[in-house]
């Protein structure tokens, strides 16, 4: 059996799914530091709080207000939104060593290629691309107070080396991913994980806020939307094979079942919409648009969507 | 000179578009009848009152609270909502004899074919294509008040019969517009000049709500919305075309063009959605979308604009 990943684990962007992800590693033993910024205060004093059908349970984990307080860590976890990506360079300067590991599990396309430029930055003479790793994170998980994450079901992972295959090392992060009880997985290529990923997210998330407050189970049941659905699936695929990506018929099959069986899911950014939050319209959309556009793919919906996002978007700022 | 129609003419759909037509044709001496119902008792007292930069005025005009009291006309205008299509036929039937022409200057395409199957209902032995004509209109009119009308700019009309070319009797309609002072042009083909309008009004009118409050102005201004915007022009005159309609490329930059001399119109559509009223988006996006599918020609954006229509009308009713 692969050993679990040793060293200090710092989470940047304790949010639903890095608090989550890192307080069920520190539950079981591993040494999981946490940088916080509004609920510091609160979770000095109460802890975080998971509340899970898998368990619920309250941790008392090392808590930092900044990345210099936090210091140099072994692995650091990215749990930030994509749209705070302006923000993440410093807050990952001070906890980033020659030696460290970092691991992204934010959305969409172009976050591992975002940080490894950072690291070319900060040590011009390694490369950057063997210390970053992506994953896609399969989970209903929301914060739903300071400090209080509410984990409502799956968790599982896909994790994959920004560059080449996967190693014992990607299985030792992995691994710890399994300590914390969840399911977790490694690929030999990162842009299969992610335009995979992508062939649910562009849809699901993207009409979720372009056909108005439209839920997982609203999109299949209109006839209208769900051959929407299906065409932007299509286009994915079609994109995602110009990236070098094959992603067979069937998986676009299996995930409209899989969508099915979820019921009335609220994607992240129909959440994010619905509270007035930025919606990580870049990074699910955009990214992948360009480059099915630098590939002369022609994606007629995913354009139409990303312009219908980025204005709803800008006009639903509070 | 082409004599004006000469006879009795009735109004139906009294608002924006059929008061300030009527209204104008019966200052210029026309015998003109106007069926109202929430507006009947204001107009009864006060008449029907024009603000337009081409001259304020207030007509009293005989008004008929329900259609057999109006009695038989010898033309009908049609100004109803196009989703008030379902209440056409009753209010129709009391004021059409076998003689009656009927012009309907309604949004979008299947106006006409729908009179003349009611028509064909009610005097089966008489072909009713030769007295059904279709108008469009280029107008910005408001209705702001009963029985209040205010004309912000436009107004002229582009007729044409349901079968075949124009003819005499097309040209003595359009004389009644002129009488009334707008610009009026017959044309050989009602299919060329409903596809030519739709044009503009499948992106300006679909995008002006599902891009979010989206005028002409933001829409040009936005390189994404207006790289839509191409898009759908595009696909309507590929739809146009498999519907026997030839629009020459130049008609696009020339619609772009005089959009970008609008300033910032709001589209029917839009002022539609933000007073909560049904939107006519069978009419305008639906039935061009049912042409071009049983022409097999390819028109994703039009869907897509046509699911999120439908979504957003749908959840839009107070």
């Amino acid at each position: 059996m692969t050993e679990p990943f040793k060293g200090r684990i710092g989470v940047i962007g304790a949010g639903a799914l890095g608090a989550l992800y890192g307080a069920r590693m520190a539950r079981a033993g591993h040494d999981v530091h946490f940088l916080l910024r509004s609920d510091y205060d609160h979770v000095r004093e109460h802890g975080i709080e998971i509340r899970s059908e898998q368990g619920d349970f309250t941790l008392r984990p090392p808590v930092s207000r900044s990345p210099e307080e936090m210091g140099v860590c072994d692995l650091v976890l990215v749990g930030l939104k994509t749209t705070d990506n302006g923000a993440l360079p410093p807050l990952l300067r001070p906890v980033v060593g020659p030696e460290t590991i970092i691991l992204t599990l934010q959305n969409g396309l172009g976050n591992e290629d975002f940080i490894a430029e950072q690291l070319r930055g900060w040590f011009p003479r390694t490369d950057p691309r063997p210390r970053v790793l992506g994953g896609v994170a399969f989970l209903c998980s929301n914060r739903i107070a300071p400090g209080v994450i509410h984990h409502i079901s799956y968790g599982h992972v896909r994790l994959a080396e920004l560059a080449g295959p996967a190693t014992a090392r990607t299985e030792s992060v992995a691994q710890l991913f399994r300590d914390a009880a969840f399911g977790a997985e490694t690929a030999d290529s990162l842009e299969d994980i992610r335009w995979r990923k992508l062939v649910w997210n562009i849809p699901f998330n993207g009409l979720g806020v372009a056909a108005e407050r439209c839920d997982s189970k609203a999109a299949l049941e209109d006839d209208a939307i769900s051959s929407v659905v299906i065409g932007l699936m299509e286009e994915t695929i079609a994109a995602a094979r110009a990236d070098n990506v094959a992603i067979e018929r069937e998986f676009l099959d299996l995930m409209i079942d899989y969508t099915r069986k979820m019921g009335a899911y609220k994607s992240s950014m129909q959440l994010d919409f619905e509270a007035g939050r930025p919606l990580e319209v870049e990074a699910i959309v955009g990214e992948p648009l360009r480059r099915a556009r630098k590939a002369d793919i022609p994606v007629p919906r995913m354009e139409m969507l990303h312009a219908i996002l980025r204005r709803r978007d800008l006009l639903n700022r509070p």
